[in-house]
């Protein structure tokens, strides 16, 4: 069966203070979407969708760092959706497709593995770690906060996997602003997704101190 | 004013498959509960809750590792609303409490140092950090997970701090199973809790791979 993946970099966010938008930060001396692309080296295709203005910068990265995985780019939507949107509009055929956040580098292959067996049996995977903290939500404007219950509450990461052709039929909707993630999309035309076990160290990097813990796992030999 | 530390380390719980309970795992060679002790070396007083069973071999290792920071033990409860009214029970007078997990020992100076801040003004704070992933829950027996709308959720760390007083006439109610923190109870009496601004390093080590992550994170330095 042929499995796609499509790595989703759209953020040119710097949440970071940094100069560079987060895909593009060096982790272990090169940017850190080279190690997010490289956990998917199986696949029959890896589409890449980045902002436009930043295609050019990356071709200059790839050169600069001697990447050759083989990749397709593909630029990004004003919203998360229509980046996905666009890179499913170039795959054809049946198969299964993987989409992951660009700024998760420590995907592993049994986390990818997982998914993909959970989304052969069932058409969508979702890998999940449980929550451990308590939970508390403060309200628009509101000036109270109050607790929720978190049993059963499960922290969604990515690669969500899909069957294609399910999924480029539930891209035909109209964007919500509800759609948080590929799986509410999914779910918006009446399917279901399953859930699979994802991975302590899948997470997003997203501020310093994700990078420092980042760059700690990596000395420390226990993330590749 | 007087500032009071419960430490939490009811757990006698092997989720990690270890022959000991969390709290006493090594980490950097030492049993992880001294390093969270530590943390509060300028507290008045520290109390340190632990499942009776344990006490005697806590003194063990305290005398094995020349652990020599004072503080008081005292058993634990059923559950951890027992355990910390244990420990309510024997601080008077007036102050804050800061009641903080054992399996917490990354909690720094400035998360503790803000969280009094907050109570000191308003009664009662919460150190939060903002929730990075998408959410799902699984209901209880339930078949089908569904998305949860992740703005302006929290996850609650400890330390959470209280007026003394205050605390105290709150854990004068029943027990509650929805008592998931310190702060539900005291907020079932009709009070307000705040947040305060949490850290990305102060997690629970509740796992194998959490241990993996605070040992890369103490030999980067990036944590004491």
């Amino acid at each position: 069966m042929d499995k796609y993946a499509i790595i989703v970099a759209g953020g040119s966010g710097t949440r970071m203070g940094a100069a560079v938008p987060k895909q593009f930060l060096l982790l272990d001396g090169e940017p850190l979407i080279m190690r997010t692309l490289r956990a998917f080296d199986e696949f029959s295709k890896i589409i890449l969708v980045l902002p436009r203005d930043h295609i050019g910068y990356w071709r200059q990265l790839c050169h600069e760092y001697g990447f050759c995985l083989p990749h397709e780019i593909v630029p990004g939507g004003s919203e998360r959706f229509y980046s996905v949107k666009n890179a499913l509009d170039i795959l054809k055929g049946n198969g299964l497709v993987a989409i992951h956040d660009g700024v998760r580098p420590f995907v592993d292959k049994s986390v990818i593995g997982k998914a993909c067996e959970v989304a052969m049996k069932f058409h969508a995977a979702v890998p999940v770690v449980p929550i451990v903290d308590s939970l508390r939500k403060l309200p628009d404007g509101g000036k109270a906060s109050f607790s929720v219950n978190r049993k059963g509450m499960f922290a969604v990461q990515t690669p969500q996997v899909f069957d294609l052709q399910m999924l480029k039929a539930a891209y035909e909707c109209e964007w919500s602003a509800g759609f948080t993630d590929d799986a509410s999309v999914f779910e918006a035309s009446g399917n279901k997704v399953e859930l699979s076990e994802g991975s302590r160290f899948n997470f997003k990097i997203t501020t310093a101190e994700d990078l420092q813990l980042a760059e700690a796992l990596i000395n420390a030999k226990i993330v590749f």
